[in-house]
């Protein structure tokens, strides 16, 4: 199948474009190199040293057989991106191109406005795109369980059957997010299912969970990145990196919030998954993209055994939670279409996190480096920051 | 009360403004006059002679009493807004500063991409801007009907109960938007929503139906705009400015799709209701704003019959609805809690209209020479517009 994968250069991203080459599909690859800035603008790296670009594509080519096409490309820049579609007529696109950090987007005023004009726009940009020049592809972008929110009620994937004052519809399952960058993909959300309505595009929505783990490969140039600092490091892979370099795992506030969770190549499994299995023409299906749930405190413990497995000693310390969230809440997603479709989990997530320990010991120095970036400074409810001159 | 009003030149902006002095209310307003190049753009203009900013502002100090301190500034100007709510320090800030329009939004992928963006961004901006300079006043924001859609379940206002799989949790009415324009209101709703929750904010979010009417005024210098042209012009607006000239009524689809309504001047009543009983803090409550619901077909006989007593010959042309929405179907919104705070509907919509198209009269031909922009040309579905630098 001819995919085009924008965000081609990310966790996620650089990961599946070697998924997909590997299950024999023809890829294409479109990023800006955004996540790059965003974290140096962190004062952070990857745990995982990573190559450039275009040794990336080099290794590529001795590895995967062919040459990838690659292109530098914002998908803010309509033009570029139309043209890109057009020469290159995907049958799939995968969209991985957004900012994906919540953190990210609560530092100020600034930053917010950015997450959310930069996915809502580009998003757009990349509809308009496809309705223009392939309006046949498949399109699967990535959204995130965090839309949903925390309700009462269990999460259904993305449509409920719901009854009121005795008349019944099936509606779209309210979201809830909980920070700009979360709303951000609500909006998007919107935004495809809209044109999927107008257009008869077809897509499959991701409510993808919290993804941890560390890619495998054989040549360090096609290693992907591994994030741990306060805003683009998830959970699980922030308390791996902890742990690797005997700084306390950081829990936030009384660690009973639950969330879903799977591991990387689960999360490639999947995606491959849902590309293979397209939607109808006019489709907007959405796929509860997890493996289990997972409490903070569960998580921690998670670590820690395997921490002790292998000679380390990992303290865990509770820290005031930075975020706004609920605490000893109902979280009952369901995440049966993927199933249906043949999702079988590898390996538990004990092995995944004591191979990911494994993997990350030999950068220890490396991660040590930048230590004070795991702790999180950023509030969702800060004090007003007024800057001088508007005082 | 000290109110601040972004989007003061608009239709809505520039009546409130007059309305809330009259009221004794001090009022600043704010304004980057877009909509007055929007319209220019899609090749019209209000039917009603409106006069520049500088009249309006030197009329608006003879009739009301003080100087009305305006500001020229685009919300997305982050510094600019800051300084003037740090100056002013407003109790209300209202804001009616978005691009109003679906068919606009429809254009192509530069208008939808504008509209989203620049309502988007404008309102994170403000939303900031009064954390950071006054987190006490009460934000008033106009949303629209439309971002409910019509689904087949009565519509509240804008939460509900709901249970499912035996459990209950009070949560956001799923939106279902029609056009980029509904879904950027959708955006918008939800932005706010979160601000409240998370800076203890207070607003409330205006579900407004379709409004119609002139603006009264004793000097043409205070009248307000009145657009007639296929993107800024309401249906019932556009159908009276049609009446005038003796062009056939164009109802789009078969008329049968119903739709909330309510006059210019209940409009005011509603949004001085709002901002004289504010939210407590912390607050986001909905409000539904309409008098009464209509179908398309019965808002066309309103007007041909009031055409009639005025001895205008009014036919009505049934028209290939240009836009994606349903016919026939269940629409049922609430809107009790303006009528709990007093709303009292003024004059029936056969008064209005009959006084709207006899004060449209005497300017038949200044709505003559638009008429060509009365008719829509922009499709909800048009076949794909791929300019020819990149097919």
């Amino acid at each position: 199948m001819r995919v085009f994968i924008a965000g081609a250069d990310g966790y996620l991203g650089w990961s599946l474009t070697q998924y997909l080459a590997g299950r024999g599909h023809t890829v294409v690859g479109a990023d800006a190199l955004l996540r790059r800035l965003w974290v140096s603008e962190m004062g952070s790296t990857s745990a995982v040293p990573i190559a450039s670009i275009d040794d990336r594509l080099a290794a590529f080519r001795e590895h995967c057989g062919y040459r990838l096409r690659f292109f530098t490309l914002d998908l803010r820049d309509h033009r570029a991106l139309c043209a890109a579609l057009a020469e290159f007529q995907p049958e799939a696109v995968v969209h991985l191109a957004e900012c994906p950090s919540a953190p990210y987007s609560m530092i100020d005023f600034k930053h917010a406005e950015f997450v959310q004009a930069n996915n809502v726009s580009g998003t757009l940009s990349l509809l308009f795109a496809m309705r223009d020049h392939c309006p046949e592809a498949h399109l699967v972008k990535l959204g995130t369980m965090g839309e949903y929110g925390t309700p009462n009620l269990d999460i259904p994937e993305g449509f409920f059957e719901v009854e009121y004052r005795g008349r019944r519809d099936r509606l779209p399952f309210p979201r809830q997010a909980g920070s700009w960058y979360h709303w951000s993909k609500v909006f998007d959300s919107h935004n495809v299912s809209y044109a999927c309505q107008l257009w008869g595009l077809r897509a499959t929505d991701i409510m993808q969970g919290v993804v941890y783990g560390l890619g495998t490969s054989t040549d360090v140039r096609l290693n992907t990145r591994l994030d741990f600092d306060q805003a683009f490091g998830t959970a699980l892979n922030r308390f791996c990196c902890q742990a690797v370099i005997g700084q306390p795992i950081t829990a936030y506030g009384d660690g009973t919030q639950r969330r879903g969770f799977l591991s990387l190549s689960d999360s490639m499994q999947c995606l491959g998954l849902a590309i293979e299995n397209p939607a109808e023409p006019g489709e907007y299906r959405v796929f509860n993209q997890l493996r289990e749930v997972l409490s903070v405190t569960e998580l921690a413990a998670v670590v820690r055994s395997a921490g002790d497995a292998l000679g380390l000693t990992v303290d865990i310390e509770q820290l005031d939670n930075p975020r706004l969230e609920a605490s000893s809440h109902h979280y009952r997603p369901d995440s049966e279409h993927l199933r249906d479709l043949g999702f079988r989990p590898s390996a538990p997530i004990e092995e995944e996190v004591r191979d990911m320990i494994r993997g990350l010991l030999p950068h220890r120095n490396r991660i040590h480096r930048y230590a004070d970036q795991l702790m999180p400074t950023v509030r969702w409810r800060q004090s007003p920051s007024v800057p001088e001159e508007t005082r």
